[in-house]
């Protein structure tokens, strides 16, 4: 694909973001069943199904950029790698405390991967006069800073039980 | 290895922080090579240096975490998908003023996996009784958040220029 505009880039960014949701659906049960704490396989959950709405908001801006748009014509690197990351956390011989501490910091990762990402796009449909999509793309993005301001909260007491082991 | 302890998981998340920083001292002549801005080019090569500094912070710790210990025990595998996917777009056949929007873009989500990491660690750090290493990884912290931020302010100006290309 040729860069030549703003619109091309926020279209490859979009696409990313799209095969970044899908794989963080695929992802989150593994780490939910591997989660030992109540609150935090709860908080997960709920972002699981968050996460299923923020997928559809990205297909919603899809269907207007026309059909000849492959949604699926990228996978997002940045993303499968920090993922690979938490599988290998998940297969680790570990103290069920300590695992749930390494499962937050993993989490907190993809997080900030989205924050910085739907940062980008929302800033990018702004100058591209698109605030019905800067408006969608926000949504999002503040999903995103609360999901890793509730897995700060949660790290407070699990980290203490992780460091209790 | 046995994740026994939140010790255990600090040394795992440190390991993956050491390999993250040199794989970005690794990554970052490139972004330069291929910005355009003068100021993008001024802000990356700036925090080139700081992380020569932030590795060799890294390198204090595992001085004193014992000898024993293989700071290059780990490859991050977070950082390395995030670096492929700035090295595709470092690849692609970019107006100028979008590829600087992309290398920000790029930039900013190596960032935050940093202010995700080392969060995690300066809290373990907290937790470990270790004020010295929670405050060595306090200032590496605050300045990857200052760090992304510039890049924000930089991102002001230059998506603009991206826009009009």
């Amino acid at each position: 694909m040729k860069l030549e505009s703003l619109h091309d880039l926020f279209v490859e960014e979009l696409q990313d973001l799209y095969s970044a949701e899908n794989m963080i659906i695929k992802a989150l049960p593994k780490m939910i069943d591997k989660a030992s704490a109540a609150d935090l396989k709860g908080a997960l959950t709920e972002h699981l199904e968050q996460t299923k709405v923020q997928a559809d908001r990205l297909d919603q801006i899809f269907d207007q950029l026309g059909d000849e748009l492959d949604r699926k014509g990228r996978k997002c690197k940045g993303v499968e790698g920090i993922i690979k990351e938490n599988k290998t956390l998940l297969s680790e011989d570990a103290e069920p405390e300590v695992l749930d501490a390494g499962i937050i910091a993993g989490a907190q990762k993809i997080e900030h991967y989205e924050i910085a990402a739907y940062g980008t796009v929302r800033n990018y449909a702004n100058l591209l006069g698109r605030n019905d999509w800067m408006q969608i793309l926000e949504v999002t993005l503040e999903e995103e800073k609360q999901a890793d301001k509730k897995l700060t909260q949660l790290a407070e007491h699990i980290n203490v039980q992780a460091k209790a082991a």
